[in-house]
């Protein structure tokens, strides 16, 4: 009685999971097919250099796709840092839940190497100029405007004339105190709903897109703000390295999915208006955070 | 030089954690101080018959506030098969990341009490008539209208006359096949990102107001949707209980913020307001998940 295999439609993650090609003729109708489908033209690969590899002590990766051309200062400071082995011992010490998980060396006040920019500017938003952005053909709930560029979900605000990325599930951004900017030391990803209301209040670097599950199963922390109460509770890292470091057979490699092109554009419209075997009223609409861009493993595995 | 303690602002969680009366003079700056200093008069207890105790046979409580207001029939069923003793034995066996926790007797086709509806009506959705709707005074991203009523995150259409329960973190709904409604044997709670594409294609029945990070932390399945692949790795479930079946020295009390109320109108400003010494831009605005009714243990502690 009980069709297990079909109660509650999956969410499609960010890092998507290969999904089996459709089993219907016609154009696809879920995001899920449409993934399946779209042709290599769809996808750009990430830069190996944008690529961080953090090694769980326990096993497991979680994988970052940097942003550079939203926080160049403090991503160029996360590649000194991933370049000189400082996070390499450094621990997740931090988990809140429907929140943040957060890492770094935390109190320790590890030096940082030379080349690193100890206070940044508050890479909060930059220029809309130069973005070829596709706006969200949808209501979102902040600020003017919301829609894609250069594959990234952002807000933006043409009267301003800026452009911020925003709080999404698996968001990677550099925590900070009362008032600095963070240097890119210590990092969080958004393990809960989207909390929107720290866009532009903090700089955002990246996403992960791959292994945020490592991250979201983990303890919470009983202390205030999702500490965790014993050093002893921390989960430690192992290494955290750019992929452009690795020797190029292990250079893992990932692509997403162009958010100028058609196949995103169809994309989106699919996430909005889910009518398929399951679902009977499509929604209509959608907020940014519900559509992530497509991120996967490239194809034919790894480089060399 | 890291000031641990204030990277990041915590979110109030729907289940408020005790919070230290505001330290300034003045009226509250953060959701948190309101919170800890709203008067008696602005909570509302929930009634004892409106509480489910789910007690993991791996120690630790879920405990689920039911809306019968909204989906009757389907929580008359739940109510049923909790006095019925219908989950004891039961398990959590699909945990999908970014989505959902899911519970129940699974395929097993274990018989259903008397009493209970096999084919409950799709209560996906009710009339907007009879409701106090407190209406969001802020932009979200689906249907019409978003508010509260009875202390409830909904969303409403008041040309069709129509009101739902909204798909948010923590919200508890009924599992169903591809033509069915469910009949409350099966339930899942969001543990991700609010995937209001969901809204009006299942029937709600509740939210999680303690415990959801004893669901949000399992590990995820590795099977398609997140079912664990063997029964082994399933999360047992001791019992569920509604409070009003337990002595009443044990029964769990909680409150929610009447939501027709001032407090709470000042508590939904605060949460697109954010300013405060950690906060520089406010976002100026709220998606209703982002704005959960506060609930909390009712200070005074146990009945009886």
């Amino acid at each position: 009685m009980w069709l297990k295999r079909v109660m509650i439609i999956p969410l499609l993650l960010a890092a998507a999971q290969a999904a089996a090609p459709p089993a219907h003729s016609g154009p696809p109708r879920t995001p899920t097919e449409l993934i399946a489908a779209a042709p290599a033209s769809a996808w750009r690969e990430i830069p190996a250099d944008d690529l961080m590899v953090i090694e769980l002590k326990g096993g497991g990766l979680v994988i970052v796709q940097l942003a550079p051309a939203f926080a160049p200062v403090h991503v160029a400071n996360i590649k000194a840092l991933a370049r000189a082995s400082y996070w390499d011992g450094a621990a997740i010490y931090r988990v809140q839940d429907n929140y943040v998980a957060q890492w770094g060396n935390n109190e320790s006040e590890k030096p940082f190497p030379a080349g690193v920019v100890a206070n940044p500017p508050a890479e909060y938003h930059r220029s809309l100029a130069g973005l070829q952005v596709r706006e969200l053909p949808y209501r979102d709930g902040y600020e003017p405007k919301a829609g894609y560029a250069l594959g990234w979900p952002m807000a933006y605000d043409p009267q301003a004339g800026t452009a911020n990325l925003v709080h999404c599930y698996a968001t990677v951004g550099v925590g900070r105190g009362l008032t600095d900017t963070g240097s890119g030391g210590e990092l969080y990803a958004i393990i809960g709903n989207a909390p929107r209301q720290l866009d532009r209040n903090i700089a955002i670097v990246g996403r992960v897109v791959e292994g945020i599950e490592r991250l979201s199963s983990l303890p919470r922390g009983t202390e205030a703000l999702g500490f965790y109460k014993e050093r002893s509770m921390d989960v430690p890292i192992a290494s955290v390295r750019l992929a452009s470091q690795l020797p190029p057979a292990q250079q893992p490699r990932f692509e997403y999915m162009d958010t100028a092109g058609a196949t995103f554009g169809d994309y989106v419209r699919l996430r909005a208006n889910r009518k398929d075997d399951f679902y009977i009223r499509p929604a209509g609409g959608v907020e940014i955070c519900n559509a992530p861009v497509p991120v996967r493993r490239k194809p034919g595995g790894e480089r060399g």
